[in-house]
């Protein structure tokens, strides 16, 4: 087979082989295949689609660049949630320990924040000690005891995925369905799971900027699942104003222990229910809706959930009194409210222009190789429909970057629109797509 | 600037502006812009197209990435002819001392054959002595002396086309108009010319495989000639059977002495003259179509034309009387007629078959680093609309390499198909676009 002539297939909009897919990717992970030659295919695929089959085989070899795990020591039904990311988006944090509670293993593997999103390994790596990355045996061993592991990929975990993330990063393919769909559900294959539970975000802070877009993908990620046997629930939910009112790495983890502790913002334990709901659901372990949310809520009433969380932390080396004592979690030496110009009612809260402020204050980066703070980034963000008067904070900016507070500030009070009429908050789950 | 941001704007169908696409092609030549990132724009070009602006933006950032010949010395209209490339296409060899006997200054340069399509220089090679690379000064002196000159790219000419095209070979990304005018236009615009005839061929044996698509490619070299204040004069012309009798590179040297010694196949006569003529009109040297004919036929028949091009061969290195003498050309130890099965008429000569059969007895390289054998190719080829006879040799195979005579053979009788009925050859040239 000859890399061009599958490029031009492509090109012409005709849908490639098995074959010729595993050929390229196969080709790639060993690099017979040159960058520049993927980056072609990629373009064409971004530009010319996939059909179903296609981006199961793609999917597939992707898979089969790697290893997968062997997970069959778990007794338990193995389900994970993937979130297609946002700002705010701490979800993984509760939710691993509270369907784990329910008798579910939670087998995560999760990525690094790039760009506006933040990623679940960042902010767990701001608990003191704690070790994103287990070797294959480690983490069964975490699973096994607590029934779950929030882990970053090992390297020999889809290796095809992290070099084609890296090159499409830089040639405009990120946002390709085909693309996403193969990213996602081969690393999820990997764990050998049983169902998979998806966020699927639209919205100023996502990657999909409208529901259309999240639905096909939502559709897409489903019908992939099908074609490799893997069990999807996917829902879609709104991304245009942040979730909860917490954005950055520690500020994030302080905000979820709030919601293991029976508080927490009202949209963040919503979406926890709602999405813990449907693991219990698909493990077989809550016959309806009505009964999964009432063990997930009985859980988080008990403090069981917390006390899970805490073991699943120290059994991954981190310090488990930190989560006791947010106290102790990285604070930022500058903590300033940014006051309301106007009272009236939160019209709308540019969830892109929070996280790209809080990028500014030391919370993200732009490149993988860049460092981040956790101390970084913002709390007590005011929600669409909630009252303001002059000068009651509609954030407090954390920072330890004074030369880049000003940006921040414009950028944070540029995201916010006050109006003087009522506003009712928009829904923040699609049920169904 | 950053490229991707670049890259995903031509991947949303959105036009370029003069400063993105300079900084691209400056960054791609300099070396600050990878392989990948421009096998990604390349591609995105390949699906989204370009406006007229952009195309001349993309031409003029091609040429502006190497050096501009100064040809002001040169005292005559400067005045070049471009084909498209085609199975047979020798019309350079006889066109250039032939226009250049008339008065114009032909500083042509020409390239190598890759895949099906022939190159000149390859054509000049099969001459023993002839040196097709010249420094500028060593070429003005030529285009001084006898008034034509055909060599190779010089390596500070248009630096950005030579990567880019090695690229476009193995990304899938070469049949692109804006892609193929720019890479045309840069290299003539470096030459400095008043003017341009360029033959735009379609067909079996093209690149472009339809009449309709050639136009278009015609009509957009045109369009970009106009914004950068080039003339260009079109022609359309029929490549799905060979031009002339005669495939390969020393076979074709002599069947272009043939034409210059007034003989040659009509197809290739006629086609010399129809692009002399308009080389002659637009270099203002004739004043109309009627008085450029003559003025050809008669330098045709005078032998000028012929002396000429053994001036040049000798300015550049050559033995002149291998010209005289065309048997002491690279002559193949195999000469095998291939002999017809069926009497009756030639309704079809596949022109891509003829090239791959050419290519296969070693007239021709599939890498840019294979090497050819300038005594491969065919001869005596029947012409659509000639009558045969069965056992009548269809064509003469020249070859040294035995283990490739079968499949060349095999190849070649497929390539024609005879009929019963007489059938009227297709018309060679469509005048207007």
């Amino acid at each position: 087979m000859v890399p061009q002539w599958i490029i031009e297939k492509k090109r012409n909009g005709r849908a490639l082989t098995d074959e010729e897919i595993g050929f390229f990717i196969q080709g790639y992970t060993n690099g017979a295949i040159p960058d520049y030659q993927m980056a072609a295919l990629a373009m064409a695929i971004t530009l010319q689609g996939m059909t179903p089959d296609e981006i199961a085989s793609l999917t597939r070899s992707m898979l089969h660049s790697g290893i997968i795990l062997d997970t069959s020591s778990l007794r338990k039904p193995k389900i994970d949630k993937h979130s297609t990311g946002g700002i705010g988006d701490k979800i993984s944090l509760a939710l691993a320990p509270l369907v784990a509670c329910c008798g579910i293993a939670v087998p995560m593997i999760a990525g690094r924040s790039l760009g506006l999103t933040g990623g679940t390994i960042d902010k767990l790596e701001s608990i003191s000690g704690y070790r994103t990355q287990l070797d294959e045996a480690a983490f069964l061993h975490v699973l096994n005891t607590c029934g779950c592991s929030i882990i970053r990929a090992m390297d020999n975990i889809v290796p095809a995925d992290k070099k084609l993330y890296a090159l499409r990063d830089v040639t405009g393919t990120v946002s390709s369905i085909p693309l996403i769909v193969s990213s996602i559900l081969s690393k999820k294959l990997a764990a050998r799971l049983d169902g998979l539970v998806l966020d699927v975000k639209w919205g100023r802070g996502a990657f999909m900027t409208t529901r259309t877009d999240a639905k096909a993908l939502a559709q897409a990620l489903v019908k992939t699942g099908q074609h490799l046997n893997l069990r999807i629930e996917p829902l879609v939910t709104d991304m245009n104003q942040p979730l909860g009112r917490a954005v950055g790495n520690a500020l994030e983890v302080a905000e979820s222990v709030d919601v293991l502790q029976g508080n927490g913002p009202a949209d963040v334990v919503a979406l926890t229910l709602e999405l813990g709901a449907r693991m219990l659901m698909m493990g077989g372990v809550a016959a309806d809706r009505k009964q999964a949310l009432e063990r997930l809520r009985a859980k988080l009433q008990a403090g069981e959930a917390f006390e899970r969380l805490k073991t699943m932390v120290q059994l991954h080396g981190g310090d488990p009194h930190t989560l006791d004592d947010p106290s102790q979690l990285p604070a930022a030496a500058i903590r300033e409210p940014l006051p309301a110009r106007h009272a009236g009612f939160v019209q709308t809260v540019d969830a892109g222009a929070i996280g790209r402020a809080a990028l500014l204050l030391g919370a993200g980066r732009t490149r993988v190789t860049d460092a981040i703070d956790p101390a970084a980034g913002i709390t007590a963000l005011k929600k669409i429909g909630e009252a303001v008067s002059i000068g009651e904070p509609l954030v407090i900016l954390h920072t330890n970057r004074r030369d880049c507070l000003k940006e921040a500030r414009a950028l944070t009070a540029d995201a916010f629109r006050i109006t003087a009429e009522s506003v009712s908050p928009p829904p923040l789950m699609t049920l169904e797509i």
